[in-house]
């Protein structure tokens, strides 16, 4: 039988110490441990609706109009990267996250902490880059704030970015509306922004540069919007630990089950080569300008259609579908045949890539 | 002649090197380096009206409504001080500054960096802190992230919050309204936050320990709202930088003079003890409960009743005047009828203590 279930999580190193009393890196991987601290320390001190849906962002009513706010602090190293830098990448990830929503972003503010020392040279490219981005994104910065620490008291620089945007009507994906029979798209081929760091990291030369995939995903949401409207059910940007983990978010918030068809899913080759060099698992890899898509299947050819029409479309692809089967597992059809349970990461494969 | 002006700006130490090519401590002041900061490196790449009025938050419309954004990063050292910590300065300091800008706040969004090795009894405290400070200002944090960073590249926990709030009609106050006749308030006795924190870091014991005066200051607005509606000019919380800071950057956006009466001012007599033997003047040390109002001058005595009818405001006092003379200089009448400017800082005299 080929339908047996083999869970096969990739090893982790170091192995995190689950009952450790202190904060570990693997806290911050998105996945289990990260799930853990924000339920055991977080939650219980600031439970509300608009919290514990715990989507990308909060939706939340401002006078008459419905708003989406989504705040993320960046502490990618290195700071510059093939493909951008921490202020393109924090100007990205807060606009996608607002869109994941459905909701067009309107406003930024940023935090920065400075370490002292930062040379102003890197700071210009950086700010510039964020300026850049930000009028790409068509978002406005409207606050700022800056703290400087000693020497030795943070990494060059940290952004915090929250995002601000209006919701519109007939468009509300989100992660608890998948269902059976829903196709699941990614818009493009994933694990480049995590690889083009762990490269640069690591010191490891392809011919070939891995360059990170951070962009605004606007405009894909926009056709997605404009040719499916109300039946796009969920959008998310598979960031902190990949697509896998973004998965089986959806998965447990719907109460469905995820097959996913390996051949299906698009790797390239040099992402591939990588994360094989590096023991690491591409689905588990962040991305930063990736939307995963999930509609009627009966909505596919339209939704390609749209997707591909755009550049940062141009190979989105249909990877598997919702299933009412396994509900909150994520299984992979791999291309001999056999299956695997894709679970969550207990802790982490690549700290600090956002 | 008693009114000659001598400019004595306290020293600082270590000097900053203004031609520097990197950031320095006193870049993190709220003092001339922040704003070359700003109005070097960040605005022209950000240029929008919203950004530019330069108040404690930014006004923007989102559907009919017009919402108050502020944001803030919290570097403070040590984490824990006499009177709150790290968690519940977030929370106040975000929810003052949008009130200082005539909002209802509504919502928080929190961003978390975290060292590896944080020991969770402490995370445990600081985020109960948060919740409790919340509920009590009645905001709701609705959005939240948390990263790791190896040990040793942060100091233990750093927090970025952004709060957002409701413009309400017939109340606008603003730093660009003072207009001569106005008179000066403080809500209480300044210098509580930064000398507490300077206590505990110089470890200097005195008979009573000086404890941070973080609050949240929407009773305060809630009073002067009532009591004095539209006819309230200027609303501002001296933090960093203290209340020579802020009523410096109030002369400057309003073209007005103001005059300070020494005499008037209310510091705490521990609080200038160890000022003094820090060589640190009170005027310029950070407040985290206190807010600075500006009102025509016959509306003093309403204000004050007001203010003192709640015991944060109990000590309100009146301590000087705006002017239609020396536009954009804040001079302070001493005791002995002599008079000195108060300039604002170059850099920094105390480093981190938000």
């Amino acid at each position: 039988m080929t339908d047996q279930l083999v869970a096969a999580a990739p090893l982790v190193c170091p192995a995190p110490h689950v009952g450790s009393d202190r904060v570990q890196l693997g806290h911050g991987s998105g996945g289990k441990l990260s799930v853990a601290l924000l339920r055991e320390r977080f939650l219980p001190h600031f439970a509300n609706p608009a919290l514990l849906r715990l989507g990308d962002g909060a939706v939340v009513p401002v006078g008459s109009s419905e708003i989406v706010v989504s705040t993320d602090t960046f502490v990618v190293s290195p700071l510059e990267f093939p493909g951008g830098n921490i202020g393109s990448l924090a100007v990205h990830g807060t606009v996608n996250d607002v869109a994941m929503m459905g909701a067009r972003p309107l406003y930024l503010t940023a935090g920065f902490v400075l370490e002292e020392g930062l040379p102003f040279e890197l700071l210009d490219r950086i700010v510039w880059s964020m300026g850049e981005s930000a009028a790409a994104a068509g978002v406005s910065l409207v606050a700022g704030d800056t703290k400087v620490v000693e020497r030795g008291k943070a990494d060059g620089l940290f952004i915090n970015t929250t995002g601000i945007g209006l919701l519109t009507r007939d468009f509300s994906p989100a992660p608890d509306r998948a269902r059976p029979g829903d196709a699941i798209v990614f818009s493009g081929p994933i694990g480049r922004h995590g690889m083009a760091i762990m490269a640069v990291r690591e010191g490891i030369a392809f011919e070939t540069r891995i360059e990170s995939d951070s962009a605004s995903l606007l405009p894909l949401v926009d056709r997605l919007r404009e040719a499916l409207g109300p039946d796009v059910h969920v959008l998310r940007d598979p960031t902190r630990g990949g697509v896998a983990s973004t998965l089986n978010e959806i998965a447990a918030a719907s109460g469905v089950g995820i097959e996913l068809e390996e051949a299906a899913i698009p790797v390239p080759s040099d992402v591939s080569a990588a994360c094989e060099m590096l023991g690491l698992d591409p689905l588990y890899v962040a991305n930063e300008g990736v939307l995963v898509a999930l509609f009627p299947d009966s909505l596919t050819g339209a939704a390609l259609a749209s997707l591909r029409g755009h550049p940062m479309g141009a190979m989105a692809v249909r990877v598997g579908k919702v299933v009412a089967g396994h509900p909150g597992l994520v299984v992979l059809r791999t291309a001999i045949g056999g299956s695997r349970i894709v679970d969550q990461l207990p802790g982490d494969q690549l700290p600090r890539i956002c």
